[in-house]
């Protein structure tokens, strides 16, 4: 999985907790889940505000962004840890040193017995030209960091495999 | 996001997608929930039999696995490709070929506007002796693939980075 911080504003505070469990869940118009432990501090901001940020680290980012994972901003104030700005939503922090900021409204809620599935809809993407190639996020210039799980280690991203939805057109026509 | 290739039986036949919008939503009991366009043949699967699995396959299946993303299991047998298996849920087919499969039993069923996330509790894992360290799947040994969206390229998994839950700790103290 990859890994990101998931960005909130808890008692109209900036708060980030490490957040390897995020997937799209719909496509038009674009929509994004994510995981969270009921006990989450930034659980309490997302369901306060309606709204959170999904962003995108660099590897060299890797320390702060396992802090971001092992301290609870009920105790420490990680914003001071990064420079935080606001898009349309303004109640979504996001992370001026990640190489791309998706910033959404909630949509949904779903319960589960230990943790929260939030649905938001991806109103804004912030990123810079140095990690886009005509126009789109490079995974080779973000350079971000991945995640195993249960052994609990970061992976970079290797070599390019090939191109998606077209790589397997050459098994077409051999089908049994 | 990683490449898998989800399951399920269609009308009594083992059918395969590949799919990249997947992520854990419950730490306990585990649960994994999955985003598939409502049009795909593999979603009628999963809501006739509530079942489904998720298989990772290796870099060097590639073709196959693009393959079927690319072909609907409505005009072609794509169980023919895979030495199929099914474990305690008879109506999840599973891959030998791949280095992980998580078999799930469909626990919920969400409707966004042009996809449905199904949310399933993993109920079965099945590997190899030669995908793991410690009895812990490993990443390096399970070499699997990476897509990225809407450059559609797959990715391999590079250089270790580092400790998670650990390698933060250094910046603990620090805090302003």
């Amino acid at each position: 999985m990859a890994v990101t911080l998931l960005g909130a504003n808890v008692e109209g505070k900036a708060n980030f907790m490490a957040l390897g469990w995020a997937t799209r869940v719909n496509a038009n118009p674009p929509m994004l889940g994510v995981g969270v432990h009921k006990s989450h501090y930034t659980a309490k901001g997302i369901k306060e505000n309606k709204s959170f940020s999904v962003n995108f680290p660099e590897a060299e980012m890797i320390r702060e962004t396992d802090y971001c994972g092992i301290v609870t901003g009920e105790k420490v104030d990680k914003s001071s840890l990064f420079e935080v700005f606001y898009g349309e939503v303004e109640t979504a922090p996001m992370i001026k040193e990640c190489t791309l900021n998706l910033e959404c409204k909630l949509v949904e809620t779903l319960e589960f017995p230990t943790n929260y599935f939030f649905v938001g809809e991806i109103v804004g993407a912030y990123s810079e030209e140095q990690y886009l190639t005509q126009g789109k996020p490079d995974i080779k210039k973000m350079e971000p960091l991945l995640l195993t799980m249960p052994n609990n280690s970061y992976w970079k991203v290797g070599d390019y495999g090939g191109e998606a939805w077209k790589i397997g057109k050459s098994l077409k026509g051999n089908e049994k």
